[in-house]
Formats: C-alpha cells, sequence, structure tokens
C-alpha cells in the first residue's frame, strides 16, 4: 500500500504557481487577481475562505475578500457579482457557498460570468466538462484528477466506482473519468443512497472514488485487493483528543481498507489540500486568458 | 417479452402537442415557430430535416427552413445564427449537424441563444441537465426517459448499463437516468471501446441502453432474463431487400435478446420516432417561455 499525498502534492503545484506568477510579473503582466465574496459568519465558510486567500498570497496573488453580513438581499448580492463581473482586474471570482436560505445559489451562480468562474459552478463550465471541452473545472473533482495523474496511476479500461452523485463531487467527477484520454477512459459507475447491493459494486471498483459524506462507510470487505481508493469525504466528527473539538472524518475505514489497496488517499491530507491548489490554477488560467479570452 | 412502441407513443405526443397548439392559437397566442438550418446536400441529414419540418406542420407550428451551400463560410453561417437569435417570431432553432469540416461545429452550437437552442446542444443545457435544473433535454436522452415514463417501467434503484459515451446519447442519458427522482434514481454505468470485459457488465443491468452504433453488439448471452433493453443504434446496413437499398439495424441482436427480455424497443420503430417529438415538445416549451423567459 502506498499513501497518495495530497499535501505534498499541493505543496508542488504551488510552488509551480509561485513559479509562473513570478515569471509573469517579471514579464511586467498583470498579476492575478481573485476576488472572494464571504456572507455570514459560518465556521466551515470563515476557515475555507480564509484559506483560499492565504494561498492567494503565497503564490503572490492579488486577492480580495467582499464581506456581507447574513442579511444581505439577493440584489445585493447580485449587484456585487455584476461589480466583479466588470471589473477589469478581477481574473475571477467565488461566492463561497452555502448561503442564507433567502437567497437563491443558483441564481448567483448563473450571474457570474463564466469567464472569471474559477469555482467552476456555472452550467457553461460544466456543460463543457460533461462535452470534453475546455473550461474551468471544479475544485474537488479537478484536484482528483490531477492526484491521480501526478502519481501516473492507470486509469484506461479501468472500472472506476464513484460513491455518490452530489453536483460539486460526484457526477462531475463520474464525468471526467469517462472522459477519452489520460486521465479517463475508464467505465464509470455512479452508486448513490438508492443503489442497491453497493458493496458488490465496490467490490468490482479499480479505482473507488467514495464522496457520500458518510463517515467510514467503505469497510475493508468492500474493497478489492489491489484498488485504488480516493476518500473525498470530510465529516466533522465530535473528538476530545483534537484542540478543535472535531476531527476530520473521511467515508473510507482506512484501518480496515489500506492493507488492500495499491493506493490511497489520507483524510486529511489527501484530497482536501487539492481543492485550494485547483481553484489557484483556473485563477492563473483565467489571469492568463488561457481559456476564454 | 413486451415491445415498446416509440411509434405509437410519439403519435399520441404529438397529437397531444397538436391540441396544446390549437388552445394556443384559440387564445390569440403566438404559433410556435421552429427554424432549421441545412448546410449542404447529405442524404442523411436532408431526410432528417424534412421530417422535422412535416412534424412541425403536422402539430401546427410554424417552420422555417434555411438552406446553405456546401460552401457557406463559417462567418456566413455566424451570421445566420445571430439573426436567428434576435427574430423575435423564432421560438426554436436548430442547425443540423453534421457541419462541412471547414466550419466548427463548437462554435456555430455555442452561437445560439441558449434560449432558443430546443436541440440541447449548448453547453448552458448540458450543463444545468446535469446540474438537475430545468434546461431543454436534448433529443434521443428525452425520448428515452420519456418512453421508461410512458410505459411506467420502474428506474429507481435499478442498475442502468448504458453503452457509449457520445455527447449526444451516452453521456447525457447516463446523467438522466443518475439524477434524484423518477425516472431516474438508478445506479450508473458507462460502457465504451476501452472497457474491459463488458459482457460481464451488461449481464448486471437491470436496464440497458446500447448506444455505440455497432450493429447486433449486443447478443443474447449479454442480457439478463428481464431487463428492460433500449436500442438507440441505427446503422444503415446494405440490404437487397429493401427500395433504398439499405436496413435501418440496431446495437442489440433483437431476436436473441428480445425472448430474454421484459421490455425492448425495436429497431426501426423504438427510439428513433422519439427524437423528433422530443424536438417538437422542446419547441413547444421554448414558445411559451416555460423554462426560460
Amino acid at each position: 500500500m502506498r499513501l497518495i499525498d495530497g499535501k505534498a502534492i499541493a505543496a508542488e503545484i504551488k510552488r509551480e504557481i509561485a513559479e509562473e506568477v513570478t515569471q509573469i510579473k517579471a514579464a511586467g503582466n498583470k498579476t492575478p487577481h481573485l476576488a472572494a465574496v464571504l456572507v455570514g459568519h459560518d465556521g466551515g465558510s470563515e476557515t475555507y475562505v480564509a484559506n483560499k486567500v492565504r494561498s492567494c498570497e503565497e503564490v503572490g496573488f492579488h486577492s480580495t475578500l467582499i464581506r456581507y453580513e447574513e442579511d444581505v438581499t439577493e440584489q445585493e448580492l447580485l449587484a456585487c457579482v455584476e461589480r466583479l463581473n466588470n471589473d477589469p482586474d478581477i481574473d475571477g471570482f467565488i461566492v463561497q457557498l452555502p448561503l442564507p436560505k433567502h437567497i437563491r445559489e443558483e441564481r448567483i451562480t448563473e450571474a457570474i460570468d463564466y469567464r472569471k468562474d474559477v469555482d467552476g459552478f456555472h452550467p457553461i463550465n460544466v456543460g463543457r466538462m460533461s462535452l470534453g471541452l475546455p473550461g474551468f473545472l471544479s475544485a474537488t473533482p479537478a484536484g482528483i484528477v490531477e492526484l491521480l495523474k501526478r502519481y501516473d496511476i492507470e486509469t484506461r479500461g479501468k472500472h472506476c466506482v464513484v460513491l455518490g452523485r452530489s453536483n460539486i463531487v460526484g457526477k462531475p467527477v463520474a464525468m471526467l473519468m469517462m472522459q477519452k484520454g489520460y486521465p479517463g477512459d475508464c467505465t464509470v459507475t455512479v452508486c448513490h443512497s438508492r443503489t442497491k447491493d453497493i458493496k458488490k459494486i465496490c467490490l468490482q471498483a479499480d479505482i473507488l472514488i467514495a464522496a457520500l459524506g458518510v463517515p467510514h462507510f467503505v469497510k475493508g470487505d468492500m474493497v478489492k485487493e489491489g484498488a485504488v481508493v480516493i476518500d473525498v469525504g470530510t465529516t466533522r466528527v465530535p473528538s476530545d483528543k483534537t484542540k478543535s473539538g472535531f476531527k476530520l472524518t473521511g467515508d473510507v475505514a482506512f484501518d480496515e481498507v489500506a492493507p488492500k489497496c495499491s493506493w490511497i488517499t489520507p483524510v486529511p491530507g489527501g484530497v482536501g489540500p487539492m481543492t485550494i491548489v485547483s481553484l489557484m490554477r483556473n485563477t492563473l488560467l483565467a489571469g492568463k486568458k488561457e481559456i476564454y479570452s
């Protein structure tokens, strides 16, 4: 069993991006600029956005954080999106989800100019990915695919089983794994809460991607000898052993599963660290106008 | 074994649409208007477009056929798309594919206003379908799902195996079958040319959707007893028994497979007739501004 070290790969990619930013600046070109919009004071969202802003600074991007209180109206938020769409200095921006219930998330997502949609949530970017066209890939699926690539893990002709059909992980990663070429060319099965006999299907997986959000769902007897296991779960489970009072827990019962795997991602330190670098990379692509001119 | 009669269902839906058009006109509202753009003189395309125009007339739509010779430039075609985008009398339009090689199909497809994209090929409509949002569904996947619905065939918790990963059938029908709700909630596996042991996977299918374009690929020993088989193949195989000199041939070896099925679509007369009514339905929705206002 070998560990897929997302933390190390993420650090490596950050160095690559930082180097490219240095070159961009040296050539007298515009510094990539990411804006993040944060509504309210949800603990998780605060942490995620703070990490994103810090990572921007680490690689030499400009970053802007725009904050609204919980009671911001949909119209105010749409006006903010419009300003960011029209601001030539902003290359890409994100509106941190979830939003308060009185705001329709899909209206906000669709109002973002798809050419600045570095979260890859706009239907145009989702559609282009499905069609195999270049676009902004959303962070978690892009991070998973990048890990497979960096470790040179064979995907062609493999059976990839995806647990979960969410819009931000399950469906897009399934789409990526079935595309023509590498990393892709997998036979792909998508399982979810309505799936019968999920164990039997998991046992067929050469590559198992668990994104259900159910702690330790995947047990040792559900995994084939030699499988590659990617654990996307990051449920906060209460713990008296940590300072924060919780422990990030994956969808995979690591201790049972790991001995059977050829490769496996730990939680934390696997897929998690990759999501931010995927966002950084999209911002770099946006700054260079490499996908959309 | 029972036959899924696409021809009868298509006729039924056409009657429903015609009735609704009569009511729309009676209420003094605008008659839905579909335009079709045809480039060159490819035999298949001529037939498809002629059928679409005739079906429009049958249900009481207005229709407009715009023809270009093979040597039309991309710029001329884009200008035509722009005119149709801006023509308030045109509710929806299609540009018949394939286009001559000197024209980039994706540039044309993406130039079409997604609110008039009744073929459902624009990335926004593809993305919205993937996200589970309302949009124009492309004709063949929509037709397949409609057949399952009209015959009240259970899909929830079933294992649906899709053969083929094309942008117009395999990928979108896989996406539809895994969405929440009915018809959907399937465990979905997508197989293709790179799949190993395709027979073993087909044998797991409760619902098998064959869209490879390989005549008689699915044999009797690849199908489970009681399966539902949907045959999307329509390859023209030379034949001396027909006036046209060819015979439309499905991906399924019907004679061997049918006895094992609970339900099966014939070729011709199965999925084929449904594709045009899906286009008609999108045009009706476009005319009523039911999806996009």
